[in-house]
């Protein structure tokens, strides 16, 4: 069999029973079988289409077994965790993301051996790639659309999150948009409300901004939230379009992998996604979905920019996180399929050097709220004091020599650092 | 305000953080402001658009923080458990379940006070039936269809999940109906891959429906999982269609939100939702969603059968779990949205008297595997012990009692019980 054709799994489990009969459960109830044959699981059959046990490697014991439920094997027996790998022929389940989901994180979860079970990885063969063409502008679309090279693309969000008018939206965007921001996004619980109707909100921001494009030459991107139903979406997908706008936001865990695809066959714009509810998915670290496989799959889906987070961000994801995260978003798949990544949560100029020097690249998306919209010599130059910090950045220079010459960055530091 | 505005959730949170003050970074993060004022963000605004802390009940401490990440107070500071309660204008919001979702189940599953946060149940205002109808068929549609009454709707599931050509399907649903079967289903694995061909599937299986529905007067359920983009599912439940089936599957979390609403909006069959990957969101104590919301998103969704698990199943979920989650379903919500809760994992006829028991209805699929197959007298023989079971339920005789006037019943109980 070409290795071409394989779908691959990985996970962290955590169990009491032996690890080799914990694996093989996990195949067996994620393909063919199960170790009770049934009539028709032919031997032919099971050497067609079971999934195999490919890795199994140890890491060790903890002292109890850290989620509930779990079949314990006897008092006296250690629960280990370890690394499993899992192989499915793509045959099983053909170029379809909701079965590929349902084969690498379905059922299996909820096993009862397990009393800890994450997808770490998956790779996808390229069979898929004819069926989910993926991010249709990616990070040179993004730079092509909004103008800006050799920097991250700046950009804050409108707040407060809800409750502004579509006129004070647009007054906003105004403000915003002449200090130079080049990206800017609703909040993601700003949709279609009736306090700020849609198509009026797009019409009004998108006046302003078609107005200081005509104006400058630069058109800044705004991320306009159409998460909803399917219908709902298209419709202001083409009325962000037919405004002149140039991005559409999706709260991606919520609308789901099917409305999703739907939309990006639709498509003319790059697709902002948008990751809420990924605290859920992920902040156990022995269940849930880690972002290594849950990117892989959006990826294929299309999503044109990814959040990460960003390091010292407000949330409660470590560093070390953020960059695993932001560099796989950076590192291709199936030759290709490029996402921005998305920094955002409490980034201001003072993480730009550490994340540079981290992930080696300025193919992001920097989004600061306050950390831009608070600076002490206003707005203007709280973008200046990020433009400057990335400048030092990419000269290998630190924020505080590079500060020295370049006041709004000072001052940045002085209030922020 | 009316109540009939708002929108609530229940969370159990987990953290170090005075409760007061985490449950307003809850609201305030989830509505219209942070801590921090932002320009814009008037009074007025705050006042009609900011998500209310309605509940705060103390839980007691734990030893220590169950998830990583949080801001730990101080070391000598304990970690507390509560419930909380938010509430938020409609008009936050609208109609939106994917925007829904982003408010009550979003960014805050992240913020960096809790080391658990789980969401236990939503209250939907009646504004959300006017743009989401419900179940079309729900218990009473499916009764309907399959002629079955006062008792559950029993059915099993097409094994091997994956690898069985569509004439072996068709042969394996043939051995099935002739024995007494109400309901038949694909597994969730088993969609459209290349060596079972979807259309050739429901054709074939169809086929042998449909002859035995002519000869007999009764028509058997075969749900065939359509999972896919959206406009394949729209394609494949009108291929059920046309083959006179009766009914479509989706594999609900990975297709999502938005697929599954324009799936609704087009179906004239019922769908009966598959939720594998229900494990990854709640398996933890302290982080995702319980049930009780879980099956009020999906009951708006519009789905007709969802799965709750069974009593003794072979998974990781507690019995009492199990009967509150079938419970759920089984209570009306916004006056009606009626969804047939599915029994299924390790199903024999020996859970049929205290299932009865503790939910006092038959309302609901009742799915056995090899608690039918593997009957020793047959599978017909185990169809009939699952139907004597739930007589002697509904009679209020002990399964025991029973079994000695019923011989597949007392066979059962001598294998499996």
């Amino acid at each position: 069999m070409n290795t071409d054709n394989i779908i691959r799994a990985k996970y962290l489990i955590e169990t009491s029973q032996p690890l080799e009969k914990a694996a093989q459960m996990m195949a067996g109830e994620q393909s063919c079988g199960t170790f009770v044959r049934v009539p028709g699981e032919t031997d032919e059959l099971r050497e067609q289409f079971s999934a195999k046990v490919e890795l199994i490697e140890e890491l060790g014991t903890v002292p109890q077994p850290t989620l509930p439920g779990a079949k314990h094997a006897a008092a006296n027996v250690p629960v280990q965790r370890a690394i499993v790998q899992l192989a499915w022929p793509f045959h099983n389940v053909g170029a379809n993301l909701p079965n590929l989901m349902a084969t690498v994180a379905g059922n299996l979860y909820e096993l009862n051996p397990f009393s800890g079970l994450k997808l770490l990885d998956v790779e996808i063969p390229p069979a898929f790639a004819d069926k989910y063409p993926g991010p249709q502008f990616g990070i040179e679309g993004t730079r092509k659309l909004t103008g800006v090279y050799n920097r991250p693309v700046i950009g804050t969000i409108i707040k407060p999150s809800v409750g502004l008018t579509p006129e004070a939206t647009a007054a906003q965007t105004e403000t915003l948009i002449e200090v130079g921001l080049d990206f800017l996004k609703d909040d993601e619980l700003m949709g279609n409300p009736p306090h700020s109707p849609f198509e009026k909100r797009v019409k009004l921001v998108m006046d302003v901004i078609n107005r200081y494009a005509d104006k400058t030459g630069k058109k800044p991107m705004y991320a306009f939230n159409i998460s909803g139903d399917v219908d709902d979406m298209l419709n202001m997908h083409d009325v962000v379009l037919n405004n002149g706008g140039t991005c559409v936001m999706v709260s991606i865990n919520h609308v789901g992998l099917s409305g999703f695809s739907k939309l990006r066959q639709h498509a003319q714009l790059p697709i902002h996604g948008h990751r809420n509810f990924w605290g859920a998915l992920s902040r156990s670290e022995v269940l849930g979905v880690d972002f290594q496989a849950y990117q892989k799959i959006w990826r294929l889906a299309g999503v044109d920019h990814l959040h990460t987070n960003g390091i010292r961000n407000k949330f409660c994801e470590a560093d070390e996180s953020v960059i695993k995260s932001i560099k796989s978003c950076l590192t291709p798949m199936l030759d290709g399929y490029p996402v921005m990544p998305v920094i955002s949560s409490g980034q201001w100029a003072g993480q730009a050097v550490d994340t540079y020097n981290a992930i080696n690249s300025t193919d992001v998306m920097y989004v600061c709220g306050g950390g831009i919209v608070a600076h002490p010599a206003g707005i203007a130059a709280g973008v200046r004091s990020v433009v400057q910090a990335w400048e030092a950045a990419i000269k290998g220079e630190s924020l505080a020599a590079y500060a020295e010459k370049h006041i709004e960055l000072k001052q940045a530091i002085e209030v922020y650092g």
